[in-house]
C-alpha cells in the first residue's frame, strides 16, 4: 500500500520531470511517473538516479531515497498523491484536459502544480473544477539542481503549503502577487537577451565576448546580491536613495539607448555561427555536464555564506 | 629610484581608484597615487592593504607586494609610470584636462587608461595628443575581486598590450569592437534592471522577490554560461539553432510585452522601502562586505572549474 504523505506524481517524464522526480526521490519522496510516451522504466530510472546523486541533501533529511516508477494513466498516477507536479507540453487544451482527469482520480486536498513556463494561472485554472488547489510552480532548469521555483497561488493555504514543501526541499520559492507570462526570471532572462541580441547585431562584440563579459562581471555579482540590491551598494553610504537621485536620470537616457533587435534569418545566423564558436566542439551534452558541475560547485560555495546573506 | 617597468600611476583615488591600488600592489607593483582631495596617506594605505588582501594571486605570480606611495600632482605620478589608470569624475572637461597634464609628463610608450563607466573612447579620445595608446578598460566594481574588464582601444597594439597587462592581473580582459556607452556589462544590467522595476512598478511582486528570483536562478545561472549559451543548452540537442527556429518568435512576443517604467518619484519611493525591507537593517558597508566574502567564495568554486568552462 502506498503512502499519501509522501507520495509525488510527476506527469510528463521529459528533462524537467526525470528533473523533479529526481528531487523528490532524493529527500525520500515515492514518484509515480506518468508519461504519454514514457522511456523504458530502466533508462527512465537510470537517469532520475543520476541526477539524484546531484541533489544537495542535509544530513537532517531523511536518508533513505524514494522510489521511481511508471503507472498507464494519470489517474493511477495521482489516486494516492499528495502533490502532483504537471510537465505537459505547453498548451492550454493539453494540460485543460490533463487536469480534468487528475480532478476525477486524486483526493480533494492534494495540490496540483504545473511547472509551465509560457502559461498563466489565469489560462489554466478555469480548466479546474476546484482550482484553489491548483498552482503554478515554476522551476528554473535543472530543477534538481537550480534553487528557484516560482510561485502563484490565488489560494492563501494553498501557497503556504507550496513554499514550505519547496523550502523543505532545499529550493528557493519566490512569491508572484500576480501572475504573468514569463513569471520573474524568464522575463529579467528575456529582457537582458534582448540587449544582448542588439550588442551582437550592432557589431559592438561577438556572441563569446557578450557572454564572458556576462559571466565574469554582473552574471558573478547576481549570483551573490539581486539587480535592486546592486544598485543599492552603487550608491555608496547613501544606498539606492542617493543612487536613484543622482544617478537614476542617467539610467532613464542609458533605457532609452538599449536596442530593439528583430530575430531576422540574418541575426540568428550570426547567434547561431557565435554560439559555435564559443563552444568550441564541445557538444550540447558536454556543456551541460559542465554547467551542471559547476552550478554544484557554486551552491556548495554559496552554503558557507547562506547565514547571513541570503536575501529572504 | 623608480623602476618604470613595475610602476603604475592611479590617477583618482577613490572607492575604485583604491580597488586598483590593491590589486596593482597584490601583484608586486609600485602604485604612485594622485587625487586632488586625498584621503591622509595612512588611511588610504590601510584601505589599500585590506583590499590587496582579498585578492587572488596565484603562486607562480611574483610574492613581493608592491607600495602604494601619494603624489601632490598628476604629472609626478606619471613620470615613472608605465601604466596609467584613470578614475576621475565622469565629466568630459575634467578627465580632458588630466589627460593634457598627463601627456606632457609620461613616458610616449605608457599606456593611458580610463576607467570611466559613462564615456565613450570617441568622447575622451579627442583631449589627446597621442591617443593611440589612449584607451578605456572598465571594471566592474570592485575592481580588486571582480574579474571582468572591459577595454575598448583604436590601436590594435594598445589594445595587445591591455589584454595581456590585465590577464597578467589575473582579470578576465573582453574587447570591444565598438565603443557604446555603457560598454557591454552595464548595457545587460540596464536592460535587466529595467525589466526588474517594472516587476515592482506592475505590482507582479516586491523588491527582495525580485532579487531572490536573480540570485537563485538566472544570475547563478550566468555566473557559470553566459545568456547567448544558456539558450543553446536551452534548445536540447539541437542547440541555439534549434531554439531560435521553435522559440525565437515566442521570445520576440515576450520582448514586446517587457515593460518602459519611468523612475517617477512614486516608483523610487517604493524601490527605496523595498531595498530597505532586504537589507533587514544591515547598513550598506556590512552589505557590501557580506558580497565581498560571497563573491570571494563563488571565485574560489569557479578556480575548480576553470579549465573546462571558461567561454574564452
Amino acid at each position: 500500500m502506498t503512502d499519501q504523505k509522501y507520495t509525488v506524481a510527476v506527469l510528463g517524464c521529459g528533462l524537467i520531470g526525470q528533473s523533479w522526480a529526481a528531487l523528490f526521490t532524493a529527500y525520500g519522496y515515492d514518484v509515480i511517473g506518468w508519461d504519454p510516451e514514457p522511456k523504458p522504466l530502466s533508462v527512465l530510472q537510470g537517469q532520475i538516479a543520476r541526477s539524484r546523486d546531484q541533489v544537495r541533501v542535509p544530513e537532517t533529511a531523511r536518508l533513505k531515497k524514494g522510489c521511481f516508477r511508471l503507472v498507464d494513466t494519470p489517474e493511477a498516477a495521482v489516486a494516492s498523491a499528495f502533490w502532483v507536479q504537471e510537465n505537459a507540453p505547453e498548451l492550454v487544451p493539453v494540460k485543460v484536459d490533463l487536469y480534468r482527469r487528475v480532478e476525477a482520480a486524486a483526493s480533494v486536498n492534494t495540490v496540483i502544480a504545473s511547472s509551465t513556463s509560457s502559461l498563466t494561472w489565469s489560462e489554466l485554472a478555469p480548466g479546474l473544477k476546484y482550482n484553489r488547489r491548483f498552482i503554478t510552480a515554476h522551476p528554473f532548469n535543472p530543477p534538481h539542481i537550480m534553487p528557484l521555483v516560482e510561485i502563484y497561488a490565488a489560494d492563501e493555504d494553498a501557497r503556504r503549503t507550496a513554499v514550505s514543501f519547496f523550502r523543505d526541499l532545499g529550493r528557493e520559492p519566490v512569491v508572484l502577487s500576480r501572475d504573468v507570462v514569463g513569471h520573474i526570471a524568464n522575463r529579467l532572462a528575456s529582457a537582458l537577451w534582448r540587449e544582448a541580441v542588439n550588442i551582437v547585431a550592432e557589431n559592438v562584440a561577438d556572441v563569446a565576448a557578450v557572454d564572458a563579459a556576462l559571466v565574469h562581471g554582473p552574471g558573478l555579482r547576481w549570483s551573490v546580491v539581486g539587480a535592486h540590491m546592486a544598485y543599492h551598494l552603487g550608491g555608496g553610504p547613501g544606498g539606492i536613495e542617493h543612487y536613484l537621485k543622482h544617478l537614476g536620470p542617467s539610467q532613464e537616457r542609458r533605457w532609452s539607448t538599449l536596442g530593439t533587435p528583430r530575430l531576422t534569418p540574418d541575426i540568428c545566423e550570426r547567434l547561431v555561427q557565435g554560439v559555435m564558436a564559443e563552444a568550441r566542439g564541445r557538444s550540447v551534452a558536454e556543456l551541460e555536464a559542465e554547467r551542471d558541475r559547476c552550478l554544484l560547485r557554486a551552491l556548495s560555495a554559496r552554503e558557507e555564506c547562506r547565514d547571513q546573506d541570503e536575501p529572504d
